[in-house]
């Protein structure tokens, strides 16, 4: 048996979630491939994985809400946070030039985030693929003249492909923040300094100004608010909130005080701020 | 010279903004078809048309926020709101059965909404279009076998094709909220129901609990809240929110107080709330 980490991630070698893998647990890591973020958060709950990586917001389109979702549907808990650069690369097969390439193929989220480059190329076809790495594979693989993908550099190492056009996303600074997934309680003492919560409180303004005045009270500082409309209940609201804090003791206190005054409160995790 | 509305949309006949456009102003409407967000903007700008339709949010992935700046930068005002279910048909030349489409066309995001539909037929190869409609346009030109548009009913109705498949869409209560842009003050006496603003402050957890007791007391209620960082000041926070009132002499006052006691604020635009 080994001890590395057992870390599931949505997609192949050389995808963004790879990159993250990587990053944060080095080589020496056993990594699972899995299809969706649905199989990822399984793999965490049965166990088969010690870790999972999954996207959760993205600095152009927003959070990924039905990731939330699913943290709490498998019962696991948010360990980490990793911000990474979202950087695009056109490649395709070594020797070709980019006048040659007339269609290039991506994951749809790609496409929409290159598309003022992919404006000047009227001659590329684009195809959507399932994942930006996916289709650095097939090139790689079947060798076709003529196709590009658009996928990190990492794809361009592992599948040895050339790159013909270099950050070619529209927004330069365009970052996609992942978390980390483990099956373990919510709140972690040795991890003190951010947390993640769902809060679902009625009388929206006056409640959330007292809500977020308790939270002041107590130190906790907040780093990312967003509301959600309860489909079911339009009197009620639910808030996506993060928060930063000194002492985890100040943030226990602060959730004892939401729970009892102003409505339910899901913690999906404790953990150290990550770099940006 | 026409009395009629000039509205401005992205897309062309048979796409969800010329279906909301029809859906608030009728069909006594000349409607400007735009390559891009960013020309129906220009088109309210120069005059060219009395109003723009642009789709700022997502009940999916959320606001989509290039969509504000661009407000801003053309010097434009929220004046209404609509709320359009989004449900996709799966759409051909009529004749032909499901088992024939060899080659599935779409935007790319209404790929990534049916996804779940399309894991179900690895035969359809998936490609990117610019457009819902224009791929459904396309189809009833050169008449293809063996391929599908993915696109709203309105589509295949003005088109001619036959659906094949119905509200293939993954999460079957998706909508998406459009709002109506003018050129004309932000502040409307006439529509004293709804506003959308941005707020920048400092001091993010006190700060907004303090400016959210504020609105409370001078009588707005929250309907949505979402912040971003201030990218180049990281000790900065701005929050999108949109608020409901009874008087624009409320909404008017409160806002002062904010300018003068929280932080910059820029008024989108004042108006009457849309229906669900």
């Amino acid at each position: 048996m080994s001890n590395k980490p057992k870390v599931a991630i949505q997609g192949i070698p050389g995808s963004f979630h790879h990159q993250v893998a990587l990053n944060e647990f080095g080589t020496e890591v056993d990594i699972l491939y899995k299809d969706s973020f649905e199989e990822v958060a399984q793999a965490v709950e049965n166990e088969e994985a010690s870790h999972g990586v999954i996207a959760i917001e993205n600095s152009i389109a927003g959070a990924i809400l039905p990731n939330y979702d699913l943290i709490d549907r498998h019962g696991l808990s948010i360990s980490g946070e990793h911000y990474l650069p979202i950087s695009h690369q056109l490649m395709a097969l070594p020797g070709q030039k980019i006048e040659d390439i007339v269609e290039v193929q991506t994951h749809p989220m790609a496409l929409l985030q290159c598309k003022v480059f992919l404006k000047k190329y009227p001659q590329m076809k684009q195809l959507a693929g399932i994942d930006t790495a996916s289709v650095a594979q097939d090139i790689s693989k079947k060798k076709p003249l003529g196709k590009a993908a658009i996928a990190g550099r990492i794809a361009s190492e592992i599948y040895g492909l050339e790159i013909l056009a270099e950050d070619i996303q529209t927004v330069k600074s365009n970052f996609t923040r992942f978390i980390l997934l483990e099956k373990k309680a919510a709140i972690q003492q040795q991890y003190h300094q951010k947390a993640s919560i769902k809060v679902t409180i009625e009388n929206r303004s006056g409640g959330l100004a007292k809500m977020l005045t308790c939270m002041h009270e107590e130190g906790l500082d907040l780093s990312k608010i967003q509301s959600i409309p309860v489909i079911e209940k339009p009197w009620e609201y639910a808030f996506f909130i993060d928060a930063v804090f000194e002492k985890i003791a100040l943030f226990e206190h602060c959730m004892k005080r939401i729970q009892s005054e102003f409505g339910e409160v899901k913690i999906f995790g404790t953990y150290k701020v990550g770099k940006k």
